[in-house]
């Protein structure tokens, strides 16, 4: 017998369709409630904090998704221009498959960020940082500054591609992006290949 | 004798500074009255339409004063590279003038755009496809349809730097996309240099 998710799982997965739909405006409790179909008397039992505690631990559930769908993308490619030429090729299909209605929580939640909600500032940062040290360990440019660096560009070029993508309704941008950022590597495998080893 | 601004102007000033905050979800008619100190008895006279025409009003006026903005700071630079330094370094400043309380509002509202201000989509693509078309200007890669690719990546990085500039509260994200984006027009300062030009 299959149960159904416990009504609190069912509130952080309404919570994080929300939040990367529109953001902390679009995520209140009675639009939590609604979308999960939770009773609405179980919000504060589940989470006595509100709203900001539910924000909180969507965005973190959130960001550890998105750090196994980064690796997986990645890992995918052989070669630097490969990765990103993956990397990119996965952002379009994952905003393709919403039907460029949903983009980065944490990028819907930064340009949204109330000023009772400055607490979940944190979760932003640390997001992002483990986003970006995730991505730099897929790349090897020579010195460990420019390469955390270049992981930081494709964060870049991932957030500003969502909402080119959301408001073009297409899926262009990101591989525009992925085309082009593969060109800052494309040395990156000519020094792993034969020719190089060889000599 | 000067006069304060008549309170359209106000109210569309207001509405441009509150969309750039946080989106429509903090744009509403009455945010729009509090920030403008205009009276509300005149919001409906000067916008009949009320919220959806004052948005679509100020993100017009916005989106012409962007293209200023890029103008300008692409003008600043003589070569391909000065041009892309001189757009990153002018992002930079101007988001720490609003203490990264403040992005694109054509980013802030494509995240945020609920399903009755549909209409308000056309601003935003018409907004990007002008800045496209003047930054494409300013560059020339060879071929018409790479030129324009490359003007539509560099507006991607602007929306990505924003988001991770006000999550990390630093104007980091600009500098650093500015740095990378020059690398992938290098080879069009050499073609200008003079070692070329005596070949």
């Amino acid at each position: 017998m299959s149960h159904p998710p416990p009504s609190r799982d069912r509130m952080l997965e309404a919570a994080i369709r929300l939040l990367r739909t529109s953001g902390l405006s679009g995520a209140g409790i009675n639009e939590i409630v609604r979308e999960s179909g939770a009773p609405k008397g179980s919000v504060y039992h589940h989470f006595p904090d509100g709203k900001t505690q539910i924000a909180a631990e969507a965005l973190a559930l959130y960001a550890s998704r998105v750090l196994s769908f980064l690796d997986t993308a990645l890992a995918a490619g052989r070669t630097p221009t490969a990765k990103v030429r993956s990397l990119f090729a996965a952002m379009a299909r994952r905003v393709e498959s919403t039907a460029f209605a949903q983009s980065c929580a944490i990028g819907t939640v930064t340009l949204d960020l109330e000023p009772d909600m400055e607490l979940l500032r944190g979760v932003l940062v640390s997001s992002l940082a483990e986003w970006q040290a995730l991505v730099a360990s897929h790349f090897d440019l020579g010195d460990a500054r420019r390469t955390r660096s270049f992981a930081g560009l494709l964060l870049t070029a991932i957030e500003g591609a969502y909402i080119r993508c959301r408001a073009e309704r297409s899926a262009a941008p990101f591989v525009e992006a992925g085309k082009w950022l593969t060109e800052l590597v494309a040395d990156g495998d000519s020094r792993r290949s034969p020719r190089r080893l060889s000599a």
